[in-house]
């Protein structure tokens, strides 16, 4: 959805780099995160300060090869090396389907999933992970386990102006975003964390020197100049059109789509959004997310297999531990794509 | 070492990349390793056959952020998800100290460290890490478990011939490169894997899906740019002086003035190499690593202790699997910095 925009935006946006440029496993030794490129960094709070959707303000930035290894850095900061047993990682059904096999694939000792958070009901050490607005359904979300001894990570993915009204800058301890979410670079592999607590920050740089000792120099000098760009696109004077109104607008358009073919089908429901005051673009609007989450009507048992036979490729709500009546659907594909999938979706009957 | 290699080859290796480029999180649906940019493994295959270090035809290429991130790929691939207990990792002493590190950092219930290889006599499978030439010492290595139910990891970084002679194509199951050590790029973290077996190939990759979702794309198109200015070096024709020979006559020099160092201190002696003849260059020389593995003489207890107080930072055996009496240099730091030690270690006494 995002490529359009970058191929308007032309050659402002492409990075020279030269052979013998960030050669070194260092971007700047006196970083806690001493693989962190200073000029990412400064274009990663510079782009929150312009938004507001995260207080920047004496936090300490971790970069990683995407969100997902920061995640796995905040699990591996959190846990107890010395523990007898693995700490608890609940969230909130329907929850990311990925972060379950990710807590899972090591069998780590330090960690193990114990599923919905909603039913958590251990007297003991904690972690929840909260994703605002929540993949795969879209809510805006808090904790809810609330129990001593619990430690939050909240994914922030999806907290950006062309997704959710930003209402206030959050500000929790551990925050995780990503490039490929923000301005559609998933081929960059860069994510970042805002972590509060130096030993946690400290933890979790120890966790991706272990894991890969550093993230791309490469992907976070050209993260750098797409952010930069995104936030000069905000700026009053600007001369490009600005990128979260761009994105913002188109995919409202797509949201209008779907929910005219959802109802000339009559064989599915999505979810309905409160309206938020956004205090970046100044508009009130409903959460518009970047997955559509489906359900079908009582008729059909399989979601997934339906519209795999009407060729539509889901993934089911059984992944996200619901059940089979729910599939999540990409909001973010190629213009062509999407066009396809809400004809074939408008035309369907049972 | 290298930096200036690559300053003095100018603007043919400089990558320009746009702003609407490379932004998906596929590189190739149609390629085992989905996140493998195509451009990368023509370059990779096409280094090896020139080099003649390690048969590529009929093997699958996994790309990774780093050896590192192959390395637990290969043991993630290796051990068993269902098994009932964690599968035993071993590496004779002198083993690269990150290797037990990263072994052990997630206990993981696939795989735990079970130290020296040489004396590691369970009757049950087993995977042995054999780096050569070998970190720390530079010694060319074999496996030497060799018992039923072995599965091996052969870590070839520094087999390339600025470090060693290349007496054959290495052709194992799982061989681990990375371009850090071949041509200078750490900040790259990219390497490869050569691997034998399909379902093996398959599980590494599931591997990085899981811990990283891909490899930066970015680092990959640099990488594949990089390799190729190597490739092009090599030729007959090239106007370019040959990478391999304008590093080992470096690498060459270096030792040269390590050896000098060490005889006029009279308190240290590094390792003798047998000479091998190299098909690459057709050139008959001993390896000539790229650390320097230091024993000091009986009066001192503290290797890395005693060195520091004279201003040169190392890395003790201890790490190692060895005694104090042992440390670690790095052979390819910058010239200015490489000067300094030898002229510290040329003036040492005790």
């Amino acid at each position: 959805m995002y490529e359009r925009y970058w191929q308007q935006a032309g050659d402002k946006t492409s990075l020279l780099i030269s052979g013998w440029h960030s050669m070194s496993y260092f971007s700047d030794v006196k970083n806690l995160c001493w693989f962190l490129e200073p000029q990412f960094a400064k274009e990663v709070i510079r782009l929150h300060d312009i938004v507001g959707n995260a207080v920047t303000m004496d936090r300490h930035i971790v970069v990683g090869t995407g969100s997902t290894q920061l995640f796995q850095a905040a699990l591996y900061a959190l846990s107890s090396p010395g523990g007898t047993k693995p700490i608890s990682v609940v969230s909130s059904t329907p929850y990311y389907s990925f972060y379950r096999q990710v807590v899972e694939y090591l069998k780590s000792g330090l960690y193990t999933w114990a599923g919905d958070a909603a039913i958590f009901d251990k007297d003991e050490p904690y972690i929840e992970l909260i994703t605002s607005p929540n993949n795969p359904d879209g809510f805006i979300r808090q904790p809810i386990v609330n129990r001593s001894g619990g430690m939050l990570i909240h994914d922030f993915a999806y907290y950006w102006p062309q997704y959710t009204p930003i209402t206030s800058p959050a500000d929790h301890e551990i925050m995780l975003f990503t490039v490929s979410k923000t301005t559609g670079h998933a081929g960059m592999r860069i994510g970042w964390a805002i972590v509060k607590d130096k030993e946690v920050a400290k933890r979790m740089t120890k966790f991706i020197e272990l894991n890969s000792i550093g993230v791309s120099k490469d992907s976070q000098l050209r993260a750098a100049k797409i952010l930069q760009a995104v936030s000069d696109s905000c700026e009053p004077a600007s001369d490009s059109r600005n990128f979260f109104e761009n994105s913002y607008h188109h995919v409202a358009h797509r949201w209008q789509q779907l929910r005219k073919a959802v109802e000339e089908s009559r064989l599915f429901s999505t979810p309905e959004f409160p309206t938020g005051f956004c205090n970046y673009t100044g508009r009130l609007f409903s959460t518009q997310p970047a997955f559509a989450w489906l359900k079908c009507k009582d008729e059909i048992e399989n979601c997934e297999d339906f519209l795999r036979s009407h060729k539509i490729l889901t993934r089911s709500g059984k992944h996200f531990g619901m059940s089979l009546k729910y599939v999540r659907i990409s909001m973010l594909d190629r213009d062509s794509n999407f066009d396809l999938f809400i004809k074939r979706l408008s035309e369907m009957r049972l």
